[in-house]
């Protein structure tokens, strides 16, 4: 563990969430949805998928966190994106951009540019989505990434100085970085990666812990801690990903301090 | 037990739906439209999510049952809603209007304010949505509630009278009122509450009752008991809210005349 | 098993798939979206669920094989399934097209007979989709089917003579033909017609097997049979529908070339 952040630090975070259920608003892709949902039940947050103009920037007002998550960026919902970015920002509250496919497909990437105009609080993404993002490189085929986590640290730490945001880059070990100090998050099974919506689910849960915690590279990687601990404790049982994602929930609802201690590998 | 309703009519009414497998059209949000699909199909019914214009108020036509519910209401979708109830109401057919959200968002509350002119045979919501949509309160934080059930009963009674319609209120205890008899059915588990959609999926199910009752109560009444006791049963083996979700679809799918008559609490 | 087709030949194209990992790009309905993306992990090959104009045209130009399915089609995706069919035909990639509730439901009739100017490599549908695609029929209720596979194959060999497809048919026993040579396999289980995407993710699974086969026939049917023996795979150990969905996803995974060799039954 690390001086910014020890297990205790993590254990007392979620904590402070499940006790005050914070309202978490998702304007995500269409495939993730249901997994989402589920996914911030479980963890204890309250989920509104609200995602039309006029009522996403209302929600953004009162809701405790928000999610931008571009996978499946129609036009409706574009508009309610950039609504929903705006109202966060200007009231101070917590937004997570993940950047889905960034650099690979124009729409969305010219949507993620302007969604940064409203500095988000953390951007999540694959190497390949946070280097396209940052003008680092082309991005990757889709969802998945052709680049190693590590050779995006340049980019997000970029990332995280042009926008004050705390960079979070998914891959076998997880960086989160705010431009100064960077933790490395080693948690985690490939199960996760068989699960669509493994990672943007995460988005959601880091919005869900940026509610509760003041400090976002320790919120950001509470949240990826006791993401990925989750799915080491679901895969022990599990004998495919169809189990694995079901008993994944299961985890992410019994989840106790004592399997945070034992298991984080926070470096 | 009731006079209006014993558990020999409940067990009847699943009979005739699993013997019908009524066609079922499904207006609904997109984060639980996989989940109220397969609901259905496990109790017996035939899911059609048909919600584009010109085409849903043909279904509508065609459907035994149609379920509108505005969790994420675009544009083009609230146009289909308005075809699907009109169409619903023209031809007599029974029709269920789920106002999620309703009162705290401003597109959905005129929206249902809109489908309300076309007299839902029930309107199913939480406390919070009910007492906002008839204009008894501002409505609660989105899918949550902050109203007790029985606290929206006077809310449930004014909109039964002035639309016709049958009003279910879901809570601890479920209060179903055509605005003259109250029942409350008194099973269900809390892990319902930790699934998305476990309150949007009842809706669906009531559609499926109500094309096989004529008695709107009664068929109202029987949807929700034979929903909650699956919770039940679904929870007794279920590790958490994941794998509960699943033993549910099974319970629904398998759940007998035995297990409802030893269980069923309606008074 | 037949000349066209040995149980070795459909080993070595799911070993080929699970090699490669195909990119599979999905045009489908919003009930499905979850499942059809987590079939297709399950299988080895990698979705994308780009369905909005503009990206969907350039990542039909990308993917390895591209499916349009057209169950809920929102006058977007419409736009964006001509796009992407029109590129991948354009390109010369396989694609598939799945005509839900055709005959049916008139947008998407329009719609479907649209996209056949596009030549899909396989169209797949049941009976009444395939008969009424190719204007022999009503079409059916919505998804479910009143017609036999067997009725519909004078159907299904004048839409592979017309417009030069490999057209299957699913039912108990599964139809494919090229127009020249009827290819049927009889595996399976009932559980997957009370999974909803049952069908619907077929139609993304063979999307993947097209990717790796050069032979559409000997595709199409191979993917058939690896995704109907792991349905019955799945049913051994499933109490219902929902623990059947969950176990279906971990026997895609975990499918070998022994299972494959017992069980499949091609003739």
């Amino acid at each position: 563990m690390t001086n910014r952040l020890s297990a205790a630090d993590v254990c007392a975070l979620l904590e402070k969430l499940r006790e005050s259920t914070p309202l978490v608003q998702c304007l995500t892709n269409t495939v993730v949805t249901n997994f989402t949902a589920n996914v911030l039940l479980a963890i204890g947050a309250t989920p509104a998928m609200t995602d039309i103009p006029t009522e996403a920037g209302l929600l953004a007002e009162i809701a405790s966190a928000t999610l931008v998550n571009v996978g499946t960026p129609h036009a409706e919902q574009r508009i309610a994106m950039i609504e929903a970015a705006q109202a966060a920002h200007h009231k101070g509250g917590p937004w997570v951009l993940d950047p889905v496919a960034v650099g690979a497909l124009p729409v969305r990437t010219a949507l993620a540019r302007e969604l940064l105009k409203y500095s988000p609080t953390v951007i999540r993404g694959n190497a390949s989505e946070i280097k396209a993002l940052a003008g680092f490189g082309a991005g990757g085929r889709g969802v998945d990434t052709v680049d190693s986590a590590e050779g995006a640290l340049d980019a997000a730490t970029h990332l995280a100085h042009t926008h004050g945001s705390t960079v979070a880059i998914s891959g076998a070990t997880d960086l989160v970085t705010d431009g100064t100090d960077v933790l490395r998050i080693s948690n985690g099974h490939r199960y996760l990666t068989l699960v669509t919506g493994g990672g943007c689910a995460l988005g959601a849960v880091t919005a869900a812990f940026l509610a509760v915690g003041e400090d976002q590279l320790a919120a950001t990687a509470s949240a990826t801690a006791v993401y990925t601990i989750a799915a080491e404790l679901a895969a022990v049982n599990a004998h495919g990903p169809g189990t694995f994602a079901i008993a994944f929930i299961d985890a992410l609802a019994a989840i106790d301090a004592a399997e945070i201690q034992s298991r984080v590998k926070i470096a």
